[in-house]
């Protein structure tokens, strides 16, 4: 696995060269890539040769975000599988393998069933166009009780039942995007990571959780960085994830607005020791 | 369709020989039946000889317990099996054709999709047993928010729910106990009893709901008597049940332990009268 | 319900305006919709004005094809995807609200579970984009045993897989086509077809069987007119396509080339007086 | 893994002590236990006694019947349930750790949808009960086309079909019984048995089928012994078996009448040598 800088996941604006300088200067083995930026240089041939000199500064692709919103409307999910294609060529061209989303842990007209039955019917097509791109999907449960009890209908918001919506698509190239915070405010233990493969696994995020807070009280979009609290054991996190041989990104994602605040050069040094220390497992 | 006595959801320590007296006495058109006087009885002849006596004071039968706890452990429910035979016998001697059981709207290990199959798997099975002894199973689905919140993995709290778990699991002598305050709580509206036939319902409940609180702060165990606030809308529920053509019983389950400290021929008077107020639907 | 008129059904080649003469000559109450023929008309509102002039001769739309292929490989949806809007627009233009497939009732790779999952996820989707333009989908499921037993994987081939499929769509514009054929191969009696409703039903087939040969050998693709053998019971089954007070169309399907080597309006004068027969039930 | 003598799977009636003796004679590293026998020895006590002569003698235990039938109509299943304590005292004294049940392929009224919730419903509470004797549940599904297509609704008939069932009972403690001959009747390939693990499988059978019938011709109870025609690739399927680090028991089960004509001393030699080679794999 790499350390990866993730801008948007830090709640910082950079546009995509800066923030590959960025991670090249502060030792980070990956950077997110940007759809966005892709679009404006001009055509795939472009986007391969910017992709070539990311490279050629050691830095793998992170993840970007699945170009297709997969509980939207029935329209809204139809426009976006006519422009997918286009998404698809510039991806390919970059080398980008992995996009991913998160499910949203709850609904207020959809029932479990329904909304199950929607999710694994989508994610089957989604699956199927995008295995024929060379991408792999990831799924990020959500595990704060602040948020899927906000609505009629809690969804999923543990590992088993994303695995479970993971087997009932069928899709080999769909997996999960495993977060620290989620797992632990998921009430769920090492024993869950258990017997997962670098096949499961298309993205880990570290983080801490507040310890003045219950867990059930903990709100979504208000974290600590790693190890900052110890209230959610990374290390035992990170040790699963070695035992899994993982070898994709991870990245921090602590919502904490004071990051953007601070210099940015320190902010990733810091960041990207945190990965290097969560990564290395001493 | 008839009103009821149903001395246990009253929070009453009825004998079923009392029960019967008195809902005689208050013109009540059936009384619940209770497998635990039947056994006192001394076999399924007497237990026919004493049902035959209660059918001539113009009573018919509510419904009683589910003699098997459908979410128990294996070895539990294996043994409610063992045991059911002895049930059946009495029930089927009774003319007992009615008896039910709540779903349990929240769990903390079972997830979503492991407490469905549990529950479509066991009920097929349990359907198929009490079909041939004549008997429907009626299920109460559970509305209170904060009865579903409160464990890791919210179950069936829904009308559309229990609807397509008696779907699944096949059987077609399972049916659905409703209740006005789990309707209301589950912010549901008469649009979702349409269609409804008498083959849905096993079993009906009016109670209201506490005017000073919001939907999702009302306490399942806290009520309040049928038109006794208005936050209900008990009329337009029973304008629906009647729409349904249901003809079986109807009765109340306030949770209000101060019906027990008044005199009972008060209080059955009284709940016999709101009962018959709400099947006439003026 | 009303006769209609099935160029296609009949292995005729009528453009629509003849099929339109035709019908109106020999006295059916509708015809089939043929989008190849609206997309010649230059626009929606020659659509529209041409669907006006068939009205005006008293003829209602029967079901044209469900323009999007409910089962292909995934970039061949996704492409059908991109192409329904103008599709749809046409439809709508003209005024139509029924269109169906069928089930192909086998799989050499898709298991069943596999190949329900897929069915009933793309379903929801096209039944929810249907949905805004007005139109209903309808599902035929296919009965010969010749055909489902002739790959490794056989798939719904019965009337109440069918509803089921429909009902795990959640999508309420979506019901079955009945087609007698089907009905009897699949081993289908009137109790099978007992609670439908017109909601049920988009479309009807008359047809019977050969009388020399059994059941489980009866050829999808080898059918008899109605009443021809009595081989089925057609009258049995329309009294109970009458006693679900359906509206739409019934039509043959027999799949005998013969018809095509007769003088049409000989055929025609035929057919629209046997499913007269069979919707007046004498 | 090790070669085990199941005298039923021969076709051969020898009561347990003598298959003891026989398998002990002839090399084989286990034998099926005899749950009847078991019954005639006179309690748990006596059943453990026996059981640790028959360790002494070198040999393990191989798989028995699972002593409840899955499929039964309820009241028969209900029924084995009464009974269950009795027979896992008596396996659970001898150390018996494995039983087993074929998955009929085909069923004249339950169509795939409603035998798969009645087996996994009912998988789900049999596996609860026996794990807690310790007992894992091998479950075989049957290849051959000439058996699942004889009723209306065919079932489980592959690899993968039989995994998702497994998985959807939620019971860790089932496993497959993988069968040469079905893996091969079901136009399985070593691809389809990848990424299995000793976990998975409960129990191993190997047979080869006649070579003049094709694949789809192939009867249930007419094979051949492994390598005889080598029209199935047992060296390939025990390849995959390998690198399962599968650990249980290995049969045959030719189903061949002719084994029970010649001298058993004989037949057990060549039964061996067969096992052996093919654990061997050379």
């Amino acid at each position: 696995m790499f350390s990866n800088l993730s801008a948007g996941a830090l709640g910082l604006s950079l546009d995509l060269p800066t923030a590959v300088d960025l991670a090249a200067k502060h030792g980070f083995g990956g950077v997110d890539p940007d759809l966005d930026h892709f679009r404006t240089l001009g055509g795939a041939s472009a986007v391969a040769e910017f992709a070539a000199s990311v490279r050629e500064r050691g830095l793998e692709w992170g993840m970007t975000g699945l170009p297709v919103p997969l509980d939207a409307p029935a329209e809204e999910f139809r426009r976006a599988l006519v422009d997918l294609p286009e998404a698809l060529e510039l991806l390919t061209a970059a080398g980008v393998t992995r996009v991913g989303t998160w499910l949203r842990p709850m609904h207020d007209d959809r029932d479990h069933c329904v909304n199950w039955r929607l999710h694994a019917g989508r994610l089957a097509l989604v699956g199927e166009l995008l295995a024929d791109a060379g991408l792999r999907i990831g799924l990020e449960y959500i595990g704060p009780k602040t948020l899927w009890s906000t609505e009629r209908f809690p969804f999923i918001h543990s590992l088993r039942e994303a695995r479970e919506l993971i087997s009932d698509s069928g899709a080999d190239n769909v997996g999960l995007i495993l977060d620290s915070y989620h797992w632990y405010t998921a009430g769920e233990s090492t024993a869950d990571l258990a017997g997962l493969t670098d096949a499961d696994i298309v993205s880990v995020d570290i983080n801490d959780a507040r310890d003045d807070r219950e867990r059930d009280e903990q709100q979504d979009l208000d974290r600590r960085l790693p190890f900052a609290t110890g209230v959610i054991d990374v290390p035992g996190f990170m040790d699963s994830v070695r035992a899994a041989e993982y070898s994709g990104p991870v990245k921090v994602e602590p919502f904490m607005k004071e990051l953007a605040e601070r210099p940015v050069d320190e902010v990733l040094e810091q960041i990207s020791g945190l990965l290097d220390r969560a990564i290395a497992g001493e």
